[in-house]
């Protein structure tokens, strides 16, 4: 058994925090709301994020950052992307070189436009880091549903390490070497969410969110084959398997998001509305970006870009994208 | 404008007449069964299957295949996919070597494994045949919901003139030379929506039916690919696009015998409840002897083979495949 300190307690954060304490590991969360914390540890239970499901009784609340990472074997970082970077500083006094970092922020940082690994790597070049991703609602893994995710790293035998940690009958891990296309399919996917939520919010149906869908995953795999991934990382579960689950499901706050901006809500009020982060907004326009720097056509995230600053309005956009000239599919 | 001939008029055939009668093209609907016949005559709607949508006044019923095949410009065979061979022995005397044939019917044909295609060259060499499939319920399409599809042809320029007969602002039609992939997908993909359904059923989640669905693409991709399709095909609207609407649309009737089956119904009842063809029970059974004869892994086929076959339950089936040993992703 091991000990693990989980840095943010979200749903998501929560539900690993669960999956692992309940494997018997001895686990540690801690957020960076103090407010939130005493709350945990109040109800024994994540009521703001992840309600229902009791804590159990190897799982810690964390008084500070300290007393999560101190003599942790892992250090589960489950910050929004935006805020890996200094929840890596706020760990770093307590790290020890041969502790295991985790990380399932999915996101990209915007203005640097990095990827959670290239962050964590530029701060620690000899970090033994790995990305964990996949179809994987908190909700249904705090519920103990069957759930598969995988685990990445250019170091197998590390992946492999982590797999062993988190693998129960009800969460299976994967692994794979292939790190770039796992944090870009995990990130590049709330796009197309977003997208898809515009799509049912407009009363558009089935028929219209699947080709958004596949043109989608098309895109996604375009910029994150420029950037180094491998092709087939998109085709497995941190890529169509995620933006499957991501497109089709209301647990997710960028579909739910974008239904709002379909509806005619303004971007702005929609996120608020959400009342989570709504990574997608962000991803949108550092993909954007990227795709600008390395001349990558993009049309989804291009027209999402322009309805996410209101320099186009989501009904136009997306009969844009329908109409657009195109008549051999693989052109 | 041009003279179509439907034969068969189930949903998705009545679903194309209305939408190419829509855009001015003078439709003849024909169907085996006389008394669904009249009924449409009578209440100039498909009320059995496309309910609340009345007939454009250029949409006609044939009182015989002859009044709907006379003259026409093109003939679109919407017959399930079991009944292919009978539509197109009924339609040959009235064929002309100049006529398109159009085919939405997707399939393999049980016992001799043939796809759709196969049988009409077999029957017809020089056919002017093409394959019409993607992500497109026919309830959407008979509502003007935006749906986009792909027509495939070896031959490209048929495939062209085919594009600009169905097109329309709504119902975007792409082209491609790739039949074998395209017909290949939008068979195989009822396997996987059965097994989704299944999962469902069981009280599984998003993550569950996620992961499913990428091993099934990545499953029906490597039969495909064996039999001659191209890879990207299922990257596209007629391959991942029609299994995300298939998989997780309460449109899908494969979808539907699924979640039953997954409640604890048996297979035959489940398929006498749904009440219309579910073809992803001939399609399993197909393409188990297929992967079987070719040599080709396919696990969650051949696990919903032994349930439809009653040598397996649901439950053990999908627990088995969720338990599957696998370590690595690309393994």
């Amino acid at each position: 058994m091991k000990k693990i300190g989980v840095i943010g307690a979200g749903s998501w954060g929560t539900a690993l925090a669960l999956t692992l304490s309940g494997k018997g590991h001895q686990v540690t969360i801690w957020d960076v709301n103090p407010e939130h914390l005493s709350e945990l540890e109040q109800n024994r239970e994540n009521v703001r994020y992840l309600p229902d499901i009791k804590f159990n009784d190897n799982m810690k609340i964390g008084k500070t950052a300290e007393e999560a990472l101190q003599d942790a074997d892992v250090v589960l970082f489950s910050a929004p992307a935006q805020h890996f970077r200094s929840a890596l500083k706020t760990a770093l006094p307590y790290l020890k070189p041969d502790m295991i970092l985790v990380n399932v922020a999915k996101g990209i940082e915007q203005k640097t436009l990095m990827r959670m690994s290239q962050i964590a790597f530029e701060t620690l070049p000899q970090a033994r880091y790995v990305t964990l991703s996949g179809p994987s609602h908190a909700e249904e893994v705090g519920k103990s549903l069957p759930t598969t995710v995988a685990v990445a790293s250019p170091d197998l035998k590390l992946a492999e390490e982590v797999q062993d940690i988190f693998m129960t009958e009800r969460f299976r891990v994967y692994t794979t070497e292939d790190i770039v296309g796992v944090e870009l399919g995990g990130a590049l996917k709330n796009i197309i969410a977003l997208g898809a939520g515009i799509s049912d919010g407009m009363g558009f149906g089935d028929n219209a969110k699947a080709a958004l869908m596949t043109r989608g995953l098309a895109e996604i795999k375009r910029l994150g084959v420029k950037l180094g991934a491998d092709p087939a990382t998109f085709a497995g579960l941190t890529g169509v398997g995620d933006l499957i689950v991501t497109c089709t499901s209301m647990h997710s706050r960028n579909r739910r998001c974008g239904i709002m901006i379909g509806e005619g809500m303004s971007p702005e009020a929609a996120t608020e509305k959400v009342g989570m982060v709504v990574e997608g907004m962000y991803t949108t326009e550092a993909a954007y970006d990227l795709a600008q720097r390395e001349g990558v056509e993009m049309p989804i995230t291009q027209q999402l870009y322009e309805v996410i600053n209101g320099r186009a309005d989501a009904k136009s956009a997306v009969e844009l994208l329908m109409g657009r000239e195109r008549k051999h599919e693989q052109a």
